[in-house]
């Protein structure tokens, strides 16, 4: 890579379905200059995330999308390298949302400076970052977790799923994690503790996971939607908790499934259960961020909550790990090494 | 009425869609008679509540169903005829569940006396009562109105929605009620002061609603469910609480509607709007009680609560009333008076 050059991702073309290479683009651009009170940054790690399927589509929601021909937005590690901000020094590490590219300036806001000596610095952006306060302030906030329930949780081996399965440990409860293939449910038993691991993709998930759930669900953290969801629902116990955080099953969905229309259903037991379902997103629970770095901080210290890091090298292959990622071909948080 | 004789009103078979007259039947019995710690109630009043409706069926739900040849459950105030218990006396006036029939005994539990003269006894089977405590707890408590909010409610003109409305109101919200017929949306305006009142009987429910709620709805007090949640939904604004407290345009349904299946859209919605939907019946809150009797009795003697009875002379009326009700032909709390 020639240092004078900027390479960066762009949003080609909305994806009709699943993304496809050919709806992101590689560019090249002059490295941009930073000016007076501006830093230019040097991307390190690139945070890829299941939200950003979001952004490639003007589906109304919570966040604006991505322009065509804009830069893909995501959560970025990087270098300080050069600094007209008395706030920033050249050599500082910091964590923001420099999006898909080697480099960008930055006026400062939204940056937060990173001790490499308290954690390796890609844990700014999973474990003890937007990952993990998702899971932190999701599963604590809404699913108020008690001592002897049982919480479920999918895509358990992910950066959020695996947070929030290892928290209701701490918390005391049954974990049941679902996960994709043999090694990922053995990595939950075996290495984060979970008392049960269901495999999704083997047959009757509804069963498996009845038998994994004797005394039904309490708190069910929902990261997934789709054919989980609908293995969850009729386990869900009386005044049953779930923070729906995510739908990644859904995000490539190009049309509502066939009938009957279950809604109606889902209305029924939200009241006769007395089911409580809300929405969030981290942002939602940005007052609670001190108390995530000082509790997560701890447990990622003293080893009671494991992460995993499912590394891409090269800019160039993000849309790939990105591709990959919807459909849960990653085994941990996906991040790309610059 | 031979005084010899209690009449009661049993279920003689379940529902399949609509109640029919058949699936009632009146039989005639002797009296019970009081022993030890107990009393002879002769039923004033019966409530008819839509939640009956569920316990004519065997579907899962948050209380078993009335078995065939039972007599139906429901709120009364009775009179005590009779007493064995030295809690009761003869002429003492009571709440509490002697269900569709002329007498009953009772070990007092759950029996409340009342004063008559603080307020008409039927109130305390209406705005007083479980419909009035579910108002206020649920809405308080699930929907968090604060000035300046929409909130929407159906059924507005019933003991549930009434009550929600002018509490919406004194909590400073935009008010919008829901309800069927003309003279029902006059009252709502001309007498409970709500700020707009739609009349679902009419064509383009969607539109009319979108154009009584410029702003969106904060708060949906949800108990009726089908069409008026689905020109709902669009409207809800972020972060928008449901309270769900009643389905009762479903109540009679016998297969899930067709499809498209809309509950994965549900669900999107929950997520991208932060949306809380939570399910609730009145006894999840009885430690509101006592904050309950304070503030609508307060409400009600200062005229800042209105209510509306709609009352059916002899309980062989019952089953006609009650099938009414479910059609939204009462106008007003529904009662028998025996």
């Amino acid at each position: 890579m020639p240092e004078t050059m900027n390479r960066r991702i762009v949003l080609a073309s909305r994806p009709v379905g699943d993304p496809r290479p050919l709806d992101f683009r590689l560019e090249s651009a002059a490295i941009p200059e930073p000016r007076s009170g501006e830093v230019l940054l040097r991307t390190l790690w690139l945070s890829l995330d299941p939200y950003m399927r979001g952004r490639m589509s003007t589906a109304k929601s919570y966040a604006k999308p991505v322009e065509i021909g804009e830069v893909m937005v995501g959560g970025t590690v990087s270098e300080v390298v050069a600094s007209q901000n008395p706030a920033f020094r050249v050599g500082d590490v910091v964590v923001g949302s420099a999006g898909w590219q080697d480099y960008a300036v930055s006026d400062g806001t939204g940056l937060r400076k990173l001790d490499p000596g308290a954690a390796p610095v890609s844990t700014a952006i999973g474990v003890l970052g937007m990952p993990g306060m998702t899971a932190y302030t999701g599963l604590l906030t809404i699913g108020q977790p008690k001592p002897g329930e049982t919480l479920v949780v999918a895509a358990a081996t992910g950066p959020v799923g695996s947070a929030v399965g290892q928290i209701g440990k701490i918390k005391g409860c049954r974990v049941v994690g679902i996960a994709g293939g043999p090694d990922k449910c053995r990595y939950l038993l075996d290495e984060l503790g979970f008392d049960a691991a269901i495999d999704h993709r083997l047959p009757d998930l509804a069963h498996r996971l009845e038998e994994a759930c004797p005394n039904g669900i309490d708190v069910y953290f929902e990261n997934v939607g789709g054919a989980v969801w609908e293995a969850v629902f009729p386990l869900l116990n009386p005044f049953a908790r779930v923070p729906v955080c995510g739908l990644v099953s859904q995000y490539n969905a190009t049309a509502a499934p066939e009938g009957p229309d279950r809604s109606a259903a889902l209305m029924r037991a939200i009241l006769t259960k007395r089911l409580t379902l809300r929405g969030f997103i981290v942002g939602d629970f940005a007052a609670q961020a001190a108390d995530f770095a000082r509790d997560v901080s701890a447990w990622v210290k003293d080893g009671r909550i494991k992460y995993r890091e499912d590394v891409t090298e090269g800019l160039e292959h993000a849309p790939e790990a990105f591709m990959g990622m919807l459909k849960g071909r990653n085994f941990g948080k996906t991040l790309v090494k610059l």
